[in-house]
């Protein structure tokens, strides 16, 4: 319990929610991009933002899980689709922003999902794990539910999970050493936002296995 | 506890196994048209009727969920199976009855939804959300698993999440003012039946997002 | 509790780490095919080896669920994702190998998903349906994260399902009975094991609805 008082409950919420937030645009534009009606862009905006918080509470026994508890996790992807759907074309415009609050978004959750899931009582391993869930399980879903490839899986995409798990493992390793206080978390969710942001600026990719019948090399 | 039987257990009981047969119906008949083979039939049967509860049930902590302690809410979508599978083309033909069947569904389960989530003490917007996922999160599984986009996050389609949302919305709003008995669930369910009964009528669609790139004004 | 320990716990413990093995290869080698990189094999035989069986602990109520508490059920999808991506040309050489162990997985998956949902207090025939659910679950997952039709569901494929079914349901006569015992157990998933390998030898496949549009006759 201890732990999940990092922060101040109220600076601790405020940073849920802007994750929450920019999540939710995330899910809200992609439902404009695949021509999903008001009620889609909403229902996409909810699950993309809270998608992978439930499954961690699912998981670890948090039932009803937070975004069923906390009015402000449940409304907050409302107003992201509302953005999106009056000023898309203005959200489009600075997709840019939105990719660096969208690796804001990564980096907290990362962090807050670790946390949460080691205070439940699991093992480091399994914490981490589900801090990195926790922070790519709503996109995910979104991408399930648009019929499309989890661009999380995709190898023409930037390094996504990588700097989640990188944030999620330097978590537990403070746990491990005694040395988690609101320093080093807001540190381990900083790294993974700066990892997410250089991955995208210099296009860094993971490797696929090795095909002999693939004439593309771009690894 | 008492919510829950608003009506007589057994008419309620009658209720829930109407509400699972039609919707199996329909995820079967999109098993045939996918030319899926009777098991396939049957699976996407069980997930239609059966999802949206299920999810419903996680969420609240009501494990095991009702899907998996009654016997007859199990063996139902089976049946369904078999009439779908020897009787497809008779059931094709009568696609109108079915639909209106699926608006019945769509009524009785987001009274049901709601009433049990609020029963399992959440609040207010979050059983009304859970009514809302009860009733149309069965179709959205079926929809998944067939590799479709779900027909709920769709411009195209006639309005199919609002008449669920008026009727969650009553319920509750009963439940605030104190006056939720079996007449006014019965009104809520009925009035989100007849809603989609009129969404059908009369195509009713939600807007899509303004989209300067689009040419095409159906909303 | 008792039934959970029809084998000495190490027996039960290698036979699961087994069936969890050779499911999560299956999953890293549809990941290669989609083109998938390093980090897209290794969810992608996380999720084929450990779907079912989190599905099936999610709805009994065991959290957290097996899958986040031993760190030997976590690590073997990573090794065999790592055998993949070093080895697929290999291992897809070998591809009858890989179904054959598949077909041991499914074995062992349907019987220890019965027994373990029956120890949780679930009927013989919910026991029996989460026993098949966490024999194909992760199989069906793996191919919904893949967007494609899970091969569970298509008339094209070889009997999946079935000897699942088979093995499942011996299990609950065997507990009706009050037979069920390690011989008992172990000849239910041999049972599977050789009713899956020789419908893959035959190429046994279950009926489609009778569909009068269809010229393909391949029943």
């Amino acid at each position: 319990m201890q732990l999940q008082q990092l922060f101040s409950p109220s600076v601790q919420h405020t940073l849920d929610v802007i994750g929450i937030f920019v999540f939710a645009i995330s899910g809200a534009l992609l439902a404009v991009r695949k021509n999903f009606d008001i009620f889609g862009i909403a229902v996409l905006a909810e699950v993309t933002a809270l998608g992978g918080g439930l499954f961690r509470d699912l998981v670890i026994g948090a039932v009803p899980p937070a975004a069923f508890t906390d009015l402000g996790y449940f409304v907050t992807p409302l107003l992201a689709a509302l953005v999106v759907f009056f000023l898309h074309p203005h959200v489009e415009r600075i997709q840019a922003a939105v990719l660096v609050f969208d690796a804001a978004g990564l980096g907290l959750f990362c962090v807050s999902g670790t946390t949460k899931a080691y205070s439940y009582g699991l093992g480091l391993t399994a914490s981490a794990t589900l801090g990195l869930a926790t922070a790519v399980g709503g996109g995910v879903l979104r991408d399930v539910l648009a019929n499309e490839v989890p661009s999380l899986l995709r190898w023409d995409r930037d390094l996504y999970a990588v700097p989640a798990i990188v944030g999620a493992t330097m978590v537990v390793l403070c746990v491990r050493y005694d040395a988690l206080n609101p320093f080093t978390s807001g540190l381990a969710a900083v790294t993974a936002f700066v990892l997410r942001l250089l991955a995208m600026r210099f296009h860094w990719r993971a490797p696929r296995a090795w095909n002999r019948r693939s004439t593309v090399t771009e690894e």
